[in-house]
């Protein structure tokens, strides 16, 4: 920078001035073309986002076992809308979902315009609240099926894991989309932040 | 900015030259006035947030109840380190409250630095993994505490609230300080965001 710079100074000649426009113009398009690319990178990362959320939220929400053994009045059933926990899980997974589709053209725009400034903040506010949302949503479930797994001695909860396994082994695999929803607004955060720095 | 840069343009008259140089200094240091007063709102709000974590961290971790009644054998006695949710609850308002003190220096030194743009990266990025953490914690105690009031019917867990009432009260109450932590690291990251964006 130093260099590029000094000439200007000391001679302003014709030729260094030009010398010193292309340098800044080049300078330019390859800090243009890395914005573009942090752009693209961040419209990959929230379709990926989509399919961790909306993943999650199926899985959850088909979840169901039906023990084999029944009494006369009894049927023993576990599915998801049992737990409230795991409800909010699914609603806030489909909504999380619903917001990143929503955001991928506000992404699009951003490959092309790579100064906009104001629409990035929105975003960044907005992936912000989101990962607090699905981080919500995916611990309180985490700790639900903790519980499920282990029971709770001293409250006297009993581990339901032992009688539905099946439905455990999914509710526990299902959080797993919702986790890396968590990592991939981290990335999002980051990146909106990043290309605002370098705008 | 059209009517403020034609007269350099046509006239390039010395008076007016200052004229403009002026205005700009004084938009300059307008701006600049404007990023000092949104850093010190960030100190500010990150003093509040240590106030919240710590004090939600004290209340959980000083819960406990014993009951009145006991067997020969056992006796009744209820506190956070019985439920591994609670104990990650405190473990992670402890972490995310001495981040918060490590960041006050920073943030005081973007009250001087208003155009520093690295430093407030770091910023978003930590902060927005605090938000995760201290959302992780918040809700994942929330859950519990949820099943601690209600019960289920359906997994046949217990509302242990019938008997430690005191004990539910006060980790109720604990959980506020964290939620609130959670709104002010929502605004710390747009507060951030929009110095990058004003830089």
């Amino acid at each position: 920078m130093e260099d590029s710079k000094a000439p200007v100074s000391e001679h302003g000649g014709e030729t260094s001035k030009a010398d010193v426009l292309e340098v800044a113009a080049s300078s330019g398009s390859r800090r243009a073309a890395a914005n573009r690319g942090l752009a693209v990178l961040d419209l990959i990362l929230r379709f990926v986002a989509v399919i961790a959320t909306v993943g999650s939220a199926i899985a959850m929400g088909t979840t169901n076992q039906t023990l084999p053994f029944f009494t006369q009045f009894l049927r023993f059933k576990a599915q998801y809308s049992d737990l409230s926990t795991l409800t909010f899980f699914v609603v806030v997974n489909s909504i999380v979902a619903a917001y990143l589709v929503l955001s991928i053209p506000l992404s699009i725009v951003h490959i092309m315009a790579s100064r906009a400034k104001y629409s990035r903040l929105v975003l960044v506010f907005f992936d912000a609240a989101m990962l607090a949302l699905v981080t919500a949503a995916a611990s309180a479930a985490a700790g639900i099926v903790y519980l499920a797994h282990k029971g709770n001695a001293r409250a006297n909860w009993f581990a339901i894991c032992q009688q539905f396994d099946s439905f455990c082994g999914r509710i526990s695999g299902s959080l797993i989309g919702s986790f890396a929803a968590m990592a991939l607004l981290l990335l999002l955060i980051l990146l909106s932040a990043a290309a605002l720095a370098r705008r």
